[in-house]
């Protein structure tokens, strides 16, 4: 079959290898197989590319896309999502209700198993999600991202009347703006790209360009600028006693003054992925604008050219199409 | 009167002046005058003759004393302890319940306000707790400290099958981990001083030295030890979604490996001062041991021999009597 192969060595996007003849996947006992519909480029992704998390083989995590193989008969030709941790189930970490931290866990197209970029591959039944009906494919491909900008509400208490600052105008930082913005909280968005704050702005949501003139004293701050900056404007945005989600992967080490944390008991929320079920409640319900966020769609054949897409600066979500 | 004066110019804690001739403090309108009964030295204090916080006047925030002069003619001649943070009460941050974080407050002996080092000091009446007479001056002098000890569980809901460790043994640790083994919880604490663990050991709570060997699964990891370091090592202790406790501000920046804790969503809790209220219950109720805290006590007349000491590598608390 053809696949996004990435035989570990990290590398220009560009040199990413499309396999023609990637053997297609036979379901281990446990697990079926899925025929990838529609697929998603994520930062992660291209941060893969570049050596993240030491990974190789095929690449891709976000998808929607229908069973195909399943011990299970009343599974072949569901129409589903699915979520990306593969947890052994039986370690103090996945008996204590943490499975997406289970220390052998497997992760789609990042550690230990195969993704999605290509015509198959296989999870676990449990992972999976049911699509309804009323969800398009190009919708539906969004509910990985929408469930980690989920994990936030899943973590931190965001109170109606809290005072909200979100930094960085990103795939992740249009997603995370529209669900913080359900919970009624007094929001705004720092970005710099004035086509992306206009998604936000077209819903309603407060937006400015850059940093300068956004309150320092907000309950919240999240960081969904990927970058290490980000951080440190987080950092003085945030009031004493509140609180600073990080939702981006760093490369290296970030210089962070503690004595200001401690001094002004500021807490830090590391935030990762989420719970599939509410965004799908949330996608089904229409309540978050995500077909916006579509910069292109390419067929698997020309995933290359996709990826050299992603990978530009200020790129929205990429689709490709097996 | 005789007082602890730091002229804000850095240097060796043996040139600290000690003023025979400090002008007596009046108190002004809405606050009383309390005759220092007892002192206690901080690392605080240390630190700011090393140059933290900037500050210049009387040293000390630690004190149980008696009230002098006072409006009110109840509150004269009364046992206190005091809160050190004297906030403006009107602005917005003190409004939304925040006063220890009023951007305009000064604080005893730390921030624009003469502390407790002299015969005499000044406080508002409402930063005051009456000292039940059952609690000698020895123990009521711990009760700032030990608030912010407390502070860890008005912020962190530690629960009793919780795996805690405290990294630590010097004076706000074996206080923070007297606290914390009040919960029930599975603690440990790792310390380098055998003499200090032994002080916890006698009261039942596992000690051990160094941080080798202990369990790299914590759900709470404390970290008490004032060194950059001590939060690499807490950084590797705690669980996926655990939670870090910082108690200790730190000299200039720290490395910290954000990615870590996005990946792991860690949550990372800076802490400070505590509730008095809670901590004068807890030494009237004798849960926790403070005396045995008590390395030495000097009359104020030697208070820069007294600071010599309390700056010794692993000096336990040092007391100063006016």
């Amino acid at each position: 079959m053809l696949a996004v192969a990435f035989d570990g060595q990290p590398q220009a996007s560009g040199r990413l290898r499309l396999a023609q003849d990637y053997a297609d996947p036979q379901p281990p006992p446990g697990e079926v197989r899925i025929r990838t519909s529609l697929a998603g480029i994520c930062n992660t992704d291209l941060e893969i590319v570049q050596g993240y998390a030491g990974f190789e083989g095929v690449l891709g995590h976000e998808f929607v896309g229908v069973v195909d193989l399943a011990e299970d008969p009343a599974l072949v030709g569901r129409r589903v999502v699915g979520e990306i941790n593969v947890s052994c189930g039986v370690c103090p970490t996945c008996r204590a209700g943490r499975p997406a931290h289970c220390p052998d866990r497997t992760a789609l197209g990042i550690r230990g198993r195969d993704g999605v970029l290509a015509k198959y591959f296989c999870l676990p039944p449990r992972n999976l999600h049911l699509v309804p009906d009323e969800i398009p494919d190009r919708v539906a491909v969004f509910t990985e991202p929408l469930a980690a900008a989920c994990e936030i509400l899943e973590q931190v208490h965001i109170r109606p009347t809290d005072r909200v600052v979100v930094l960085g105008d990103g795939k992740l930082g249009l997603l995370v703006a529209q669900v913080l913005a359900l919970t009624g909280c007094e929001l705004i968005v720092g970005g710099r790209h004035s086509a992306k704050l206009a998604i936000l702005a077209r819903r309603g949501i407060p937006t400015q360009m850059g940093e300068d003139g956004l309150a320092a004293s907000a309950d919240v701050v999240v960081e969904c600028t990927g970058r290490a900056e980000g951080v440190e404007v987080a950092q003085r945005l945030v009031r004493p006693r509140g609180m600073l989600v990080l939702k981006s992967t760093y490369h290296g080490l970030v210089q962070a003054d503690l004595s200001r944390l401690v001094v002004d008991e500021i807490q830090i929320a590391g935030s990762r992925c989420g719970p599939f079920s509410a965004a799908l409640r949330l996608l089904s319900q229409g309540l978050v604008d995500v077909t916006s966020l579509v910069e292109a769609e390419y067929p698997l054949s020309a995933a290359l050219v996709a990826f050299e897409h992603a990978g530009r600066r200020g790129a929205l979500k990429v689709l490709v199409r097996p």
